[in-house]
């Protein structure tokens, strides 16, 4: 099986690629559209019936002999700017390779098995993050008009959007690379996802005085860069003090008036917090809260916070966790269990239907980025554990 | 005098005024130009010689009686943007009130007197702070095609700019603005100036690695911005620990790649320093480039620093000093003595002539901004100070 993924991988990571290394393939771009024609070849050689959501969502089905709600497989099709060759990738290839296999050793399943390309996971073009997926579920109300636009320049039909939603789907499972370095670190080559960490992005405005850097002691001094570092130590001492796998990055900073020779009047900058349960999310969020109010008051500063995202921790289904499981078992692998720190599909589609997910390791843990790699040995593991579960789910 | 003061202080005020407060006469602009013009017509009304040098100074002549090298006042007419109504405004406008009142009251002098409006101290258009000291001590070798073209439409030939230096000016004292709020605390009306202020700027980057802010565990990271944040509380820490005069400002600063969700690789800020004294400028800087080291080193993080400029500090003239104190007594004034955290042209003619400086209080601290404000009696207090200095000197 090894071969035929490599090769459907190169394959797509052609599509798309860009000169200085990485592939980049936006929402309803060409390389986006290329990307779907060829998958929704693939499907087609495997025997899949294929349609088109009014989204862009490709789905290839193999109706089941008692068909009740589907199981489905896959991942999102497009990219970040100078992304990788398997951040998405990975779960359509690995999904279809498996059904086709499964297709072709064992015949017409009992459920229907679905293979889906989801249309866009990542804010790759527009900041519309899981669109695909919210498709699915049926929670998208609006469309931006340039978006509208994109839409229609595909032949979709942004009034349409509603008729993507599904009721129908029994179980998600998605193969994902994990995007850091844990999994490499613990040995195993598989791991079962227990929960998609909950996120909170906030963004901190700090309020000073600017003043000449010349002519101002720095006892009457209210400097908001000096006054964000410290804040900006206490979030990353926190996340450490309250231990994996709580975390707290500040991302974006922006100094005002940003001039050599003046105390900085104004810092905006960013906080995401992750934690895959949601007391300990609050507990980060609120002791960074309460450490950053301490700092700003103890300097005479200013201090706004507003949120910027929110999202709850998604747990993985655990009926579909035990199958996962047995499955890694079932084909002789030791996995680990891990709590995924990056958001995906799962967890929107988990509103509507049991999800799981299985991870492979990230060489390097890096991601987003042309170096994004992962063994064939592991791919190939990772597959064997998806198609297995495939099987005991639909067979 | 205070009636005089004030209405020229307005007057020039009021030429490149902007729409949202403050003014701004950038060098060889429209602005500029008018005021130059209008200083001209005072400097004329009060009896003085008027001539403009290669690089667009304006001088004011009251040849002495028995003419040696000549005593000169006066400041810059160039301004930031957004600039106050008195950084440099004010030397001008007290230097000519004074002189003019001297010769009114003394006639002739026996030295030679003279009041310059010196074209540009700030920087204010291009990068070429001090353009027009530099021109009076010779120091100038080469013009940027963009200024030359700016000097040619005032009529200025930048191929004469050797011309603009002097030797022939024994002594040089300036009233300016504090700019700081030392001397409002003090609450002396008027400061003698014992030394400007050495100044090293650096860019220091710290180099880590991006990773997604979501899948990096907190102890793999080598996060850019956090070892940046805890250099910039070193650099806080140091300067307060070592005590007035010395300050540090860390006034710019620029994360990569500025992603809400992305760990930063790789940070670039300026550190700005400042003492009065070259022993303890060293040691300053010393001290941040070593802690910055030790921080770099514990996180695993790359640093360079690199000197953006180098300025020493400049001792005022002792001769000159002395003069100033007895100037103060015998105006009845008691005057503190106090550091410049500014950089002034005196720092640059010292290298050619006696300098001196006089300092009168900012309202508040502020500078270079449309708050920038000194009380008229505060103004008339120091103008009567430099009066009797230059009394002394020339009569």
């Amino acid at each position: 099986m090894t071969g035929v993924l490599e090769l459907r991988l190169d394959e797509l990571y052609a599509i798309g690629a860009e000169p200085e290394g990485g592939a980049y393939r936006p929402l309803y771009g060409a390389a986006w559209a290329a990307a779907v024609e060829r998958v929704e070849g693939w499907m087609r050689d495997a025997g899949l019936e294929t349609r088109r959501d009014a989204v862009g969502n490709l789905w290839g089905r193999a109706t089941g002999s008692e068909p009740e709600k589907s199981i489905v497989t896959g991942s999102h099709i497009d990219t970040v700017r100078g992304g990788g060759r398997l951040d998405g990738a990975l779960g359509i290839v690995a999904g279809l390779t498996a059904v086709e296999t499964l297709l072709k050793d064992k015949g017409q399943p009992r459920r229907t098995l679905e293979v889906v390309a989801i249309c866009e996971e990542e804010g790759s073009r527009f900041a519309t993050n899981f669109w695909g997926s919210r498709a699915i579920i049926g929670s998208i109300d609006s469309v931006e008009a340039e978006m509208a636009q994109a839409m229609r320049e595909r032949g979709l039909d942004p009034l349409r959007i509603a008729s993507a939603a599904r009721d129908d789907i029994d179980t998600f499972v998605e193969l994902h690379i994990e995007q850091g370095a844990v999994l490499e670190s613990s040995k195993a080559p598989v791991a079962v996802v227990s929960a998609i960490v909950g996120t909170v992005q906030l963004e901190v405005t700090v309020s000073g005085r600017s003043d000449h850097a010349g002519t101002t002691p720095m006892e009457l001094r209210h400097d908001a860069l000096a006054g964000a570092a410290a804040m900006i130590q206490a979030v990353e001492s926190i996340a450490r003090a309250l231990g994996p796998p709580a975390v707290a990055t500040v991302g974006r900073l922006r100094v005002e008036p940003d001039q050599i020779n003046v105390v900085p009047g104004r810092v905006v900058f960013t906080v995401d917090l992750r934690h895959s349960d949601l007391g300990g999310r609050r507990a980060l969020e609120e002791r960074i809260r309460s450490l950053c109010a301490t700092i700003a008051s103890e300097r005479g500063l200013g201090l706004e916070t507003r949120v910027l995202q929110e999202r709850p921790p998604v747990a993985m289904d655990a009926e579909v966790r035990a199958l996962l499981w047995r499955a890694a078992r079932d084909s002789g692998i030791k996995a680990a269990e891990l709590v995924s720190g990056a958001g995906h599909d799962a967890q929107i589609l988990g509103a509507r239907c049991k999800v799981g997910m299985i991870f492979v390791p990230s060489i390097g843990g890096r991601s987003h980025c042309p170096e994004e790699s992962t063994s064939p040995q592991d791919i190939e593991l990772g597959t064997r554990v998806l198609m297995r579960a495939l099987e005991l789910m639909a067979y």
